[in-house]
Formats: structure tokens, sequence, C-alpha cells
């Protein structure tokens, strides 16, 4: 048995692991988790310890990016591990990194895959999975970078769809809103103002919230707490037009424009 | 409760549902399943029966697209229904048409989010998820639309990866191979031969396949059985030509175009 697994949360509470990603944890000698690379306000970590049967070791930014992941590694040489993490494992390109220095130790690892913003935002807003192109991430803190600008042009030259990661502030348990998000980039450049978007939070949950409009429009919209997203919509096929007025509320002036 | 769950059963076999996705199936009064949008030969419907504590009624192709899903949507005006999907319900075109027009019927659906080969592809290769740009399936039968092309060329041209889906006969349970697909592209275009490409067979799986060369060698590798996919390889990041060397096999003189 590979003695190193990454293990996905998925997407909302402790119930988006997988059966195989339980069964997993509970056969591993130590569970270790991070919570920083996507907030998870609805898991509870007493009820994800109680499910796992064993004790859990949150690890923050520091420990994992600065001091590279060292408590992970050295645990992986004497026991076997579990590392729990938001989405699906690989999203965040620390924990590649992490997968790689593990093997350059001579650890061997796997990854449990669970359920992802990248996928999961299809189902959400009725866009179809193909008609994605290059994501993006809006930071938090300015300037905003002119390489965001730049792919959401190229994306829309394409016709094709560009989802918007909102960037967080794990040590202040904060994450971006959409308002500040769709601010950011109308303030870099006015005419994104008339463009179909989508915000989405919480995806998955009881309390999920998907509204699509022009993003003039969609910025006084409340979405409450994270996560959150946006996607700012390409040309549509008929079906996607559908699902934006049956599923995200869009106005049929809303979509006139991306046909 | 809404009386519609679309329910994610993930990548290899029955234990990549989410415990949400179970507790949902067990809870509801039928369960439907459908096969025919991805191959999963791991998952053995016995066990899957057993854990859900229910008959599972499996739709094919005909009875979901042609009769338009009538049965699901007669079934669901009376009785709660869950719909097990393979990986994350709504990446299949056909399953978001199922979802509006239960909407029109009065209908209310949810979805519960699985792991999902759009997401996982990024994990099992080391490639990072916002290089991803437009994703194209390969047909089983001939003529390979010039789309194929198209996208892959202005993926490339952007520096971008491009995840190439491998078509399935579900009436013969097969699904193109990593070979066959390949020998149909350079076919078209013979200049992909020396491109950077991926091959992944059974993501997830103990058994999965990952090799990464230049096309003209991929194409000899024998990846085994479904379910297959490529990923043509645009600009590297340092991290993710160490992820290609390290986990893919990659040979130095493989990436050198590619940085």
């Amino acid at each position: 048995m590979d003695s190193f697994a990454f293990i996905g949360l998925g997407l909302n509470d402790e119930k988006g692991l997988t059966l195989e990603g339980l069964e997993e944890a509970r056969r591993a000698d130590r569970v270790f988790a991070e919570f920083y690379t996507n907030p998870m306000p609805a898991l509870d970590m007493k009820r994800l310890e109680k499910l796992i049967g064993k004790k859990i070791h949150v690890l923050n930014r520091t420990q994992l990016e600065e001091e590279g992941g060292r408590e992970l590694i050295r645990s992986a040489k004497e026991d076997s591990v579990a590392f729990l993490v938001p989405g699906d494992p690989m999203i965040a390109t620390t924990h590649i990194s992490l997968r790689l220095s593990l093997s350059k130790t001579g650890i061997g690892s796997r990854i449990i895959h669970g359920p992802s913003i990248m996928s999961a935002v299809c189902g959400a807003t009725g866009l179809q999975s193909y008609k994605f192109s290059k994501t993006v991430t809006i930071p938090y803190d300015p300037p905003l970078p002119a390489s965001v600008l730049e792919t959401i042009s190229d994306n829309h030259g394409r016709g094709l769809h560009t989802l918007l990661l909102l960037d967080v502030k794990a040590d202040q348990n904060k994450q971006l809103t959409i308002a500040e998000a769709l601010t950011k980039i109308t303030s870099a450049n006015p005419s994104l103002e008339s463009r179909l978007a989508v915000g989405v939070a919480r995806i998955g949950a009881r309390d999920e919230r998907v509204k699509a409009s022009r993003i003039g429009l969609l910025i006084n919209e409340d979405f409450g707490g994270p996560p959150r997203s946006i996607v700012v919509v390409g040309k549509l096929h008929f079906m996607e037009a559908d699902a934006l007025r049956i599923i995200c509320g869009a106005q049929d002036s809303d979509l006139r424009e991306n046909y």
C-alpha cells in the first residue's frame, strides 16, 4: 500500500467525502487536513473526526508551503498518512509540489478524488463543460494582473466561458465577494459591465445560490457566504441559454448578445 | 425536499459515491442509473444495490435520449427519485437537458456532485488545472471533425493543455483506445507526432496508468482497459515538467520544446 493518500473532501461539508476516501482515512495511522486553499465553512471538524474515528491535525499555509510539508513527509516515513483537502486534491499547485517532494523522498502516494468546483460549476449553471477555457483567479489585493483581463478577453474571443476563482484570505477566514471581484474587473475595463456572467455561491449545499445577468447588474446581488465563484459567459448553445433562464434566472434581454 | 436528485458516482467503482450521495440514494423511493455516457467497468451493480439497499433500474441511451427520460419524469411526479450517473452528473449534456425538462414539468432537482475526469486528470498528470483550455471528444466513427484539430491547435497556440475525451460505444461496451485516437489525429495532421501528450487510463483505480511522451511514441503504448483519456500538452511550468518526468515517466528530450 502507498503510505500517503491525498483525499478530496469535495465542496461543502464532510459528506462530500467519497466512500473510498472515508475508508482510506479510517485505515491511515495519521490524518492531516488543510482548509486554506478553499474555504469549507459548512464542514464541522468534530463530526469529521467522529466519522473517521481519529484526531485530525489541521495544517496552515505556513506549515504546508514555507515548511514544505516537513511534518507530513516525516510522518509518511514512519506511518501511513491520509491528507484531507477541500475539493479534488490536486487543484492547488501546493499539493502537486508536496506530491513531488514525497516522490523524491521515495514515498509513493495516491489520490482519492473528490468533487471539484472545476466540474461542479457546469452542473450548477447548466453551462457545458467542454466550452470552458482557461481559468483565472482574481487576487484579493491590488493590482489586478493584466493576465486576468487578457484571459477573459481571449476566451471570449473564442466564444468560450471563463471560470473566475476568487482569492481567499485564510488567516482572516475571508473570501473575496462576487461584488468585490466584479468591481475589480469592471474598474479595469468598464466595457465588461455589459458582459453576461453567472455568480455562484455554496455549490452543492442546500442553500446554493446561482444568478445570471449582465455584470453591471450582477454586481448588486448579495450571494451570501463563501465559497463563491463567477463564470464570464461566452457564446451560448440554445440549451445553455435555456439553462441560464430556467436555473439561473437570466432575463431574455441579458442573453441576446451571446447567441 | 426536491423530488429528484442527480448523484455522481465518480470515476472508478461504487466507492466513488460521496457520503451524501449514498444517503440520498438510500432515502429515495426509486433509484435509476445510466452507464452509457462513461464506462465504469470496475463498478459492481450487485455491490452497489446492496450498499443502497434497493433495486437499481439501469437506463440505456434510447430510454434517456430518444424517449426523453419519460420514465424518470413520470416517476418523479409520484416518488422521490435518485438518478446515479458516472463522474460528476452534469458533464453529459443529456443530463442538463433532463434537468431542464424536469424543471419545465415543475419538478425541482438537485445535484450531488461526484469526482470528475475534468479535474481528476490534473491530479493524475500533475498538469495545472488553470492551464487547461477547451476540451474535445474524439468520435468513434470517421470522419474526424475539423473542430478537433482546430481546438488542439488553438489551445496550443495559447500555450494551454487540451483534454481529449474518447468516445464510447455503449451498446458494444467499448471505448476508443488511446492508440486509435492518436492515430486519428496524426493521420489528419502528421506534424502532431512530435507533440507532447499524456495518456491516462483508469484514473482513481489501483491500476491507474499514466504515461507522457511524444505522440509518435505514445501511440505504441498499451494502456489496458477503459476509461481512457489523453492530454495534449501546452507550455510547461517547471513544476509541471517535473511532474511529467516523475509521475508520468517523460524523458527530458520529450519535454524540451514545451518550455
